[in-house]
């Protein structure tokens, strides 16, 4: 089951990085930049969490694979000849990364409240949420800020609010099931609600201007 | 004397919090991105306090209440009928936001400090001035960072440094009188200052460019 | 020797202030946010490095002898009459900036792993390097998101792979060499690199675009 739990980390990992390391890609960055961005995309919403609830060093200098995958992951993505092979089937692509995209978000969320359980005692299901979500989507928003975009977070689709999501599903799950069957509702509602979300372009409803008619 | 302060941290919660939340609807977010706009601007300066004072998880978490009212501001804000409602008398929304923002400020840096000496046996004077301006301005500072604005503190207007001068004045005042007419000194500085500097619209001096004369 | 080290230490705070500073005059801030964006460059990338190792409150507070000399230094900056007299060799000036920068990059790299050694018990080598460039280049990343600008280490010429390459030199000369010799030897690699790297315009290579050709 660990294995498992491992597999779907490292597909996460994955995606992440190459989401980070993308972004670099488009702004034109050098090998460094990219690689900066592909890492912190990958454990930046670990580290922020770490600080939160005082895990000093944070966990993933602790157990480095996962920022030597990222940084490796982003290396690749730099280099031209994996893009160009990419380009070829560009829709079957966009696909395979908004799947791995969302095991990464729910896995993260989940493994978030777990580590704050487990390392740092946190008992509080609001500081848990928010852990999670923290956990899921930070690498997120600080690779945005850093490139000088807004967080997507604040700019499409359900991303954020699946994590939150899927924090609470796998918190109430916790309670009636073993943990691996928990782990993994938790990371499925969040993996469906991204991908039925893209799929039928839902949107949370946006604030609307005083005025105009509603 | 106690209930006296929870009103002027309530005071404040509200006003930070309809100050992101209104950042979000002006970017036209969605109503997640509201309610953390929004939160984040009224739990932030906090958060960030006590990331560099060593209290984890952040207080923000342990006595959820500021927390949990901030949420509820931002999606009353996010819903247009309030927002039509205020839209008929907006010059006397404008004071009422102005003050009641200032009180904010001037209550965060008072309790940024003070959490600092409690919680962190913080001494150091200037630690405990960075403290509390950090306390007062940083939930904003965060908002625009988020937002994708340069932060407001460098944009207009005496705002950190009335916060700074607040603190001061709450220091000192603490040495001579009992702690609670410090607090009313602290805030009533930053109060004051914030709506003489609005109402003749005081700004520091700007830098001259060295090729113009000055 | 330690006398030494204070010197450049001095000097790299010195550099960082005036590049913080510069930014909040060429963007026209007031006084206030000048001070604060030139303090944030001296000290943000040691107050970043205390976050991740734990160190609260930062060291910059328990030592304020640093922070004191960049807030002055900053405030010098604000007032013309240095920048006219700046401007009158600006040639000169330039070079002057480029090479205490980089001073400032080596020293600060090499005293965040030091610090992170001797203030933390950090020993894997992995968070040395990170934290090593987190403490050289955070202060410059802070300053620009603040200010709204993409990071310098993303835009331009070889620097956080200075202070990379930097942090190893160090770590490698620390085991065959007196202290000492290693703090020269890696602060002279990062000002070798960073001066080399402004005089033949050196660029890591940048992303190439998958349409065009190689």
């Amino acid at each position: 089951m660990d294995a498992f739990f491992r597999i779907l980390e490292l597909i996460g990992t994955l995606a992440f990085a190459v989401s980070g390391a993308n972004v670099g890609v488009e702004k034109r960055m050098d090998i460094f930049g990219v690689a900066i961005l592909g890492v912190t995309t990958a454990v930046g919403g670990g580290v922020l969490r770490d600080l939160v609830i005082g895990v000093t060093p944070p966990q993933a200098f602790q157990e480095p694979v996962w920022l030597i995958t990222a940084l490796v992951t982003s290396i690749l993505v730099f280099f031209p000849f994996l893009r160009r092979l990419a380009a070829k089937s560009r829709a079957r692509l966009d696909t395979l990364l908004l799947v791995t995209d969302a095991v990464g978000l729910g896995i993260f969320t989940v493994t978030g409240i777990t580590t704050a359980m487990e390392r740092a005692g946190c008992r509080s299901v609001l500081l848990l949420l928010f852990v999670g979500m923290l956990t899921g989507t930070g690498g997120g928003v600080l690779r945005d800020v850093l490139a000088g975009d807004m967080p997507y977070i604040f700019r499409k689709h359900i991303y954020a609010s699946a994590s939150l999501v899927g924090a609470g599903v796998f918190l109430l799950a916790r309670l009636l099931a073993p943990e691996a069957a928990a782990v993994l509702l938790g990371v499925g509602a969040v993996v469906a609600m991204r991908c039925l979300a893209a799929h039928y372009a839902w949107n949370l409803p946006r604030a609307a201007s005083v005025w105009q008619k509603d």
